[in-house]
Formats: C-alpha cells, sequence, structure tokens
C-alpha cells in the first residue's frame, strides 16, 4: 500500500502494530481522526501515553493500579482471607463486574505454557507463596481459563502450596448458563457430569 | 464496566472514540500496550499527535500531504489533462495501488447528501471549478461510490461543468471481475446490460 504522506504512512504502521488492527482498518481510524478535530488525537494520544508510563503494578497482587497498592487490597472491606489467583488484569476486571466475589486477588500474569517457553519462574508465584506464608490466606480459588495451560499451572500451584494448610478450589467448570447440552463439547459436558451439584446446591447458586 | 486504575480507564475511553472499537476491544489493546515495551506506545502515540498536527492538506487537490502542494500534483510525469473526482483520499490510495491511472485528483472531503444535510457548498466543489476553467483540464473522470449520494453527486457536478468543454467520465460500474450472476443485485446487473461493451473492447480491458 502507497501513501500519499509519510505522516499518513507512520500513523498507521504505528496502529497496525496493535492486536486484531490491519493496515485497512488502521487506515481507516487514521482517516476517523483527520475528519474529527485535533483536539480528539490528541486526547487519545495523551491517554495512551500517561497510561502506559504511570502505571504502577500493586506490589502486593501486581494487579494495574495507580497507587503502590491497589484499591482492591488497601480496601479495609475485603475478605484478606481468600485470594482468587488470575492470569491477568483483564480477568479481575471480568470477575468484579459479577459484584459476587469479595476476596483479594493474585494476578499471576500469564500461564506456565512449555509449548511457548514460559516456566514458572517467569510468573508472579514466589510473591503468592510469600503471601501465603504469612498466615492469613486460609483459601486460593484457581480462577485460570480452562485449557491445557490453564491446568498446568493450577497442577503446578497446588503442589507447591500443598505443604500449607489451605483450602485450595477452583472455579466451576461446566455447561454455562443458557447452553444448550447437544452443542456442548465433550470434555466439558463429561467434566460437568463428573462433578455434578445436589440438586439444593445447584438452586442455591 | 469497572477499571481498577483511571489511568486505564481513560486509555479504554479514548480508544473506544475511534469507529468499531468497543470498550472490550479497547481494553484488549491497552492490555496489548501493557504487555509491550513502552517504547511502542510511545510511538503510537507520537505518530498519531505528529499526523494529526503537521497533516497538510494539498492546496489543488485536498489530496493529503506533507507539502502545500501534493506529490502527484508536482509529480511533472502526471498527465495534468485528466482529473479524478474522488469522495476522500482513501479513494486515492485505492486507485493509485492499481497503478493504472496517471492523471491528478481533486478531492470532494464528502458526497452531497440531503439526508445528512451535506450540500455543495460545503464539498471542495468551488475549487474544483477553479481548476477547470484554467483550462488545461481535458477529462474529468467521476469515481465516486455507487450509492445515491454518488449519483446525486455526480449528476450535481455534471450540471455545474456542463457550460466548459470537457469530457465527463464515470468509473464503470459492472460485475465485478470473479463475481457470479446470480448472487448480484438486480440494479448492478441492469445497468452492466444497458452499458454493455463490444467484445473487442471487453478484451482490451
Amino acid at each position: 500500500m502507497q501513501f500519499p504522506s509519510k505522516l499518513i504512512e507512520d500513523a498507521v504502521n504505528a496502529f497496525a502494530t496493535l492486536p486484531g488492527i490491519g493496515k485497512k482498518t488502521a487506515l481507516r481510524l487514521v482517516m476517523h481522526l483527520l475528519q474529527q478535530e485535533p483536539v480528539g488525537t490528541k486526547n487519545l494520544s495523551e491517554a495512551i501515553l500517561k497510561m502506559r508510563t504511570e502505571i504502577k503494578f500493586c506490589k502486593t497482587c501486581h494487579n494495574v493500579s495507580d497507587e503502590d497498592i491497589c484499591s482492591i487490597c488497601t480496601n479495609s472491606y475485603r475478605d484478606k482471607s481468600v485470594v482468587c489467583v488470575v492470569e491477568n488484569f483483564r480477568d479481575i476486571i471480568a470477575i468484579e463486574n459479577t459484584r459476587h466475589y469479595n476476596g483479594l486477588y493474585h494476578v499471576l500474569e500469564g500461564l506456565i505454557s512449555p509449548m511457548d517457553g514460559i516456566g514458572p519462574e517467569q510468573l508472579n508465584i514466589q510473591s503468592l507463596l510469600k503471601r501465603v506464608e504469612e498466615g492469613t490466606v486460609k483459601e486460593i480459588i484457581m480462577a485460570l481459563n480452562p485449557t491445557i495451560d490453564g491446568d498446568t499451572t493450577i497442577f503446578y500451584l497446588s503442589k507447591m502450596l500443598s505443604k500449607h494448610e489451605l483450602k485450595i478450589t477452583s472455579i466451576a467448570r461446566g455447561i454455562a448458563f443458557g447452553g444448550e447440552l447437544e452443542y456442548v463439547d465433550e470434555i466439558t459436558l463429561a467434566r460437568s457430569i463428573q462433578s455434578r451439584l445436589p440438586y439444593e446446591n445447584y438452586l442455591s447458586k
């Protein structure tokens, strides 16, 4: 693709480095910015630069934060005996939006993945063990994606945590609300049968 | 959606102002920027700001340009007797990429659209008439989208240009290369029959 201007070309190439944005979409975004007032572009430019340079990661749970310790860890109303282990901060946003969890979090920043060469030492696992050793944590909830990498990570973590007196749980896996049995894959269906619940429990959830 | 950080929220909201990008996609883009080195975000931030503040519009054809007159208008190898009228500079990029056009352009920056309240006076039509009055232009090619607005604009322009001795043409409309007759809409098919070509002409194109 040839561009009439080096400025346009640079902006298109910069947008096209983002995931899911190819050159044509990038050009559409640039067109849009050109059609709007310059202040809109200024806002976008400043917001992303400020976000990237000033963002902090909570020293306790590695969540993104404006301060050294995030607002969830400093919130005195939250249950400090439960820690929910997640892959990244997007999962925290998803769980927070349910408004059904009141404990703390721990962001691993990835999953163990031998295929991608990611080992336990590249993840925030040492800091999790440290938090557990302090003694206030009574339950660890594994809220990791139900993939091979997720299961590998849960297996590794539960091994590492086994010497502590802890309740280790995982978020329930089964048929999604509104899902139809006939379209569910075999592994999910098999697991949901194996981990069936008494009818009363089912109703209360 | 609740965000763990004001910085993240601002960046997500800024991305979400772009067309085709909702809050969830915006969050994915922000996540991506956070996972990459800060220099990537800095590049993107600077490229779009520089593009928006330093971009110029060619004083002759209104194409985007790094200079006061764009590289197409100043190119002495191009045929100055033919002017191709387009809606926006993206169409110029599309036509240039075909490498089958060697004339000049004129960017209207929109189409006449009574529904959207866009009249001829909001488009770059006066400057087109001025170019024609200078006398070097012998042919005007209308390369506008085959929509009602496009046809309205072509009709208006041809009226305005009728007092000049000019050849006014439109890009051919018909069945796209590789298209299948049975799936083509009726208007396109009807037009392609009405504007049928002698077989020899067809082969040479």
